[in-house]
């Protein structure tokens, strides 16, 4: 086995510039009563407000946007159980190339509406009987397209990347020190590119990552030294987050540069939703809240310089106003 | 009666500069499923992730910061619903100094917490059997204190006129021509604010406001050309709208200032909250979206150019997530 091409912050940087004024720089939001509690400054990196819900778009679009115009004719192809499936979706339509997207048969309604609302051509397949992954390459060999990974690429990682320079740069710009970030974890391309852009622009900060219960592969991969894959394929609600394991690429960038990962229960994600509505009118869906319930539940350590948590994704069904 | 001191320009200018560093500059979002549906590049200002949950911070804040040390120092008093109430706890905490807040025995539940959160001391008063005004000057008057108004005041008008301009800056960055606002109306404060700066910024601008059926005295005012007054006192889940009419302070900025005013139902603006959770993932309160319901129900003339639509508060109980 050949070691895998690892991004570097250049790419990341490249990708900041493939981005600039498509996708939303989103705000770095403060939790005055989370600071008080915490007693030092929070903020949250608001992915939910990025285009598709989802830091998805990030690297989806540097993805798409890094490939020739004669790659990118015949469209594209993706295997996502939803907020990678409306990123591409959502790429593809600006690019103005075609997406197909192969989803899982119980994929979230709101992520299918969501993919098709951008164009995508939604293929689904059953998690129990059917692989995506060949239904995704012989899509992509009928089509002469190129499959987009959710996580396992160079251009990936370096364009949800772009997220944390953003992070440093909010964070510089207030005059303030960042200590830590913490950022939900699935198949580990945010938390790269959280990791490389950290490593550049705010070496002294500290990444953690948060992971659902009984999937907490990259906290046991790196107790272990090497990676550890998930036993369960599903059955939590932080639907986003249970990819099998964190692949070579990603766990070659983050297991020298993560301080921690931590593993939050359904019901911490489940309370971490309601607070961001209560308290940052924020919509979460459970993956995406799970740095967030990793802090509200004390997993995270103390510290005194500013804490930033990312908000990874909104795209849930389950929020409902009542008046 | 002599005509009361309108706030200009420059003192929407100068809350620029005393807001600077403290409120959030909220994040002008980009509202692509809208975009299609209407033709014109629309975006929501959202106001729902300033302080406290709502525009009104800004007003209160630039009052309190425009008193002498010697006006602060007894604290500072003001009759709420709860919008203005939380703005004012929050404002008056960060300087430092006390506020006492005169809200109703039936303000949700949500507002009463966030103005306690804040250090805010709460006295309710019975809608149908006492004056908030009476109380609030019994109050100020026992402490020496100064009563901060919802929006009867040159200097809350200019605060909450900070909103426009952030709105016109944010627009021309992105290349773009404003073409219209659409702005929830309660007493007319953040209207007020927002038709200085868009005079200023963004001249050929239009405005429009939103207020509830059954409490739509601005769009009555307008057309009788004086100030004509709601008959009822409650009855609409839109809360933060009620107010019993707009004063001769913002009558008088927006009479000749506003394109026009129409009036949405409690049912199109719990569907626009609706929307909101789930296209823009962001939590409004039912006066917070109004702006929305009225673009969502068709009640906006068509344009080429960009659409802005504020969202002005997030303060609802009326949010639960059920995954």
């Amino acid at each position: 086995m050949t070691a895998p091409v690892l991004p570097t912050i250049a790419d990341v940087r490249a990708a900041v510039r493939r981005l600039n004024g498509i996708a939303v720089r989103t705000p770095l939001l403060p939790a005055p009563v989370l600071q008080r509690l915490l007693g030092r400054p929070v903020f949250v990196k608001a992915e939910t407000l990025q285009l598709t819900g989802s830091f998805k778009f990030r690297g989806a679009w540097n993805r798409i946007a890094a490939m020739t115009a004669a790659e990118r004719a015949p469209g594209v192809v993706a295997f996502s159980s939803g907020n990678h499936a409306q990123g591409v979706a959502a790429a593809a339509h600006l690019h103005g190339v075609a997406a197909a997207i192969v989803m899982p048969s119980d994929a979230p309604r709101v992520k299918v509406d969501g993919t098709r609302a951008w164009g995508g051509e939604v293929h689904f397949y059953d998690r129990a009987r059917e692989s995506r992954e060949a239904m995704a390459a012989h899509l992509a060999a009928e089509r002469g397209a190129i499959v987009i990974p959710a996580f396992d690429d160079p251009h990936v990682i370096a364009g949800q990347g772009t997220a944390g320079l953003e992070i440093a740069v909010a964070v510089a710009a207030r005059g303030l020190t960042l200590g830590a970030v913490v950022t939900p974890v699935g198949g580990g391309g945010l938390a790269s590119g959280l990791a490389l852009a950290l490593e550049a622009a705010a070496p002294d900060a500290r990444l953690y990552g948060a992971e659902p219960e009984g999937f907490d592969d990259l906290r046991r991969s790196l107790a272990a030294g090497r990676i550890v894959a998930n036993e369960a394929r599903s059955g939590s609600i932080q639907d986003a987050l249970l990819s099998p394991s964190v692949c070579r690429r990603t766990f070659a960038i983050l297991r020298p540069r993560m301080a921690a990962c931590v593993a939050v229960s359904d019901d911490e994600a489940r309370s971490a939703m309601a607070w961001a509505a209560l308290h940052l009118k924020l919509v979460t869906e459970p993956g995406g809240a799970a740095a967030l319930a990793a802090v509200l539940s004390g997993h995270i350590p103390a510290g005194e310089d500013a804490l930033v948590i990312v908000l990874s994704g909104g795209n849930t069904d389950a929020v409902t106003t009542t008046s």
